[in-house]
């Protein structure tokens, strides 16, 4: 067995079956586990293993320390029109996520439009997920969740806001256009990755301890002054994600997440809008494809390929990753093949 | 009178007096022209004269050009459940933006949430006006427009999106938190402001023509090569931005507003949410005033003086304002007086 890390390529079901293994073992019901490993699985497939592979260490440590609750179901709170308000009761974070959605989905076909709010819900991985999820099923999904507070306020040095990742996705060609961004410009992840090989960031992204803007990821890492996208537009609008996460779902804010080693409880807002009931709706995958097709006519500047749309490139590294397995790092895999309670 | 530019305060009824003057002149009803004279006035109120007094001259033009139809009111074009399809009819934006707000939390209040769209309207000037509108209400108001394009894709070099501003609004205090932000780092007018008294932008804001980063303002304006906020985010937000309000609205994208100059019949969103229905509702002022509260207690750096949210500092300018007058251009408020048709 390669005791040195390589990339190698895993089956998605060779992959999928031990993730489900390990969620049985840990007190995941048959159906919740299986919903699990299937979502940590597609994240790896649509190359995040950030939040897929990756993380599942991350995941199953904490559902053994007690963060995560693996048989926890989402209770009703309110319901006013087409305005839901949920508990997530710490429950694993896909599954109140993928509840949530399916949930808003139902709510958008009889009105429209649909909100639904989860508050004490826990980390839904990567946000993306559920703008698949809404988009496949042709609804238009704006999503976002609170975090612990990893970034400074703009001008400040503490972190006290979340980089709250941010969703928009919107059905097309039977796939989906689906946007998923955080409001820190670099993760974490990427700067540590950046920093082991020696690289500065490609663009800056963040301010080093003397206060100047930087792209080295080690000055970034000693001084936690991570760059909100956009400065302080990218500032403002974490702070307003929190704000009516918050007051929407009647959740913890960013503020009461104290802890970034142990985030949990967080706050989450899920809008879907029905297209289907639009009375342009014939006419909606056309608009799109012409305004696709304007973006790709861009001239290119000397260091671009191709100029893409947000999950553009998602679709065929799913074939790819389908078909010849998932790259992943060996360690990791070793470590998922070992895992034993 | 003066010549030389310089910087005066006008009372807000002779500022506004003067609006309406012009607008009843230009074929604006009494009751449109009132409106239209009060939203551009409280911009200026509001320390945003690029979108108050300083943008008035050419939204005059543009009415006589007969981009802007002084006296169309929006259509009805389709309803379900708690969404609304309206035409603008090419009416002036501030006045359709106005309805789509007024409209959009009528539907929340029956509903919990609602949307509006507008297909066919016009430049809605400052969008934070429609947050306050909607936030003093008691509202959450998200809402965003679309616009001629102005800002190159991510890698590209020519200008095929918008920088479509978006906005964000809670209800604070009896006041409001309003984020409003478009997705160009910086503005063209305030580019060539600094261009103009040989200033450096203070952070990056764009590629000159050899497609390095720059923080000069005449480089930008040379290459048009404007920076989206969070470089490649910002640029898939926009375009998402973009997408959703076209096929929301059924109106036109950027692609297709072709002219930046003569830019009209664009596409709009507005979604508001009724606080008052959420069962946490008798928290929530509490619950913001703590996340302030966190936020003012962050560790500022050397270069700041205070840490603020969005919006904050209008509340005390619009008092100062109100009561000494708003400063506007000596030459713009002349232009202004000697308007005549």
């Amino acid at each position: 067995m390669a005791n040195d890390e390589q990339t190698i390529r895993i089956p998605f079901e060779r992959l999928k079956s031990e993730f489900l293994r390990i969620l049985l073992n840990i007190g995941f019901s048959q159906s919740g586990a299986e919903k699990c490993a299937e979502i940590f699985t597609m994240n790896s497939v649509d190359g995040v293993n950030s939040h897929g592979i990756n993380r599942f260490p991350r995941f199953v440590k904490n559902t053994l320390e007690g963060i995560i609750k693996p048989d926890a179901v989402p209770s009703f709170e309110h319901r006013f029109g087409s305005l839901e308000q949920w508990n997530g009761n710490l429950g694993p974070g896909p599954l109140m996520a993928t509840f949530a959605t399916d949930r808003v989905m139902e709510l958008a076909i009889e009105n429209g439009i649909g909100l639904v709010t989860l508050a004490n819900t826990n980390h839904w991985m990567r946000g993306g997920t559920y703008g698949w999820q809404a988009a496949k099923k042709g609804f238009v999904l704006i999503c976002w969740t609170n975090t612990c507070p990893n970034m400074p306020a703009w001008g400040a040095t503490d972190p006290r806001l979340g980089n709250n990742p941010f969703v928009i996705a919107v059905p097309y060609m039977k796939e989906a256009i689906v946007l998923d961004f955080a409001m820190s410009q670099y993760s974490y992840g990427k700067m540590e990755a950046l920093k082991k090989e020696g690289k500065m960031l490609p663009y800056p992204g963040g301010f080093n301890k003397n206060g100047e803007i930087t792209s080295d990821p080690g000055e970034i890492l000693e001084s936690w002054r991570v760059m909100p996208v956009g400065y302080w537009k990218g500032a403002g609008f974490s702070l307003l994600l929190d704000i009516v996460a918050t007051i929407l779902s009647g959740g913890q804010s960013t503020h009461q997440i104290h802890s970034c080693t142990s985030e949990h409880s967080v706050s989450q807002v899920f809008i879907a809008i029905n297209i289907n009931t639009l009375h342009n709706f014939p006419s909606i995958n056309n608009s799109i494809e012409k305004i696709i097709g304007d973006l790709h006519e861009s001239n290119r500047d000397c260091s671009s390929s191709q100029i893409r749309y947000p999950g553009e490139n998602v679709v065929e590294l799913r074939k790819e990753n389908l078909k010849n397995g998932i790259p992943v790092n060996s360690k990791i895999w070793n470590n998922i093949l070992n895992f034993k309670r």
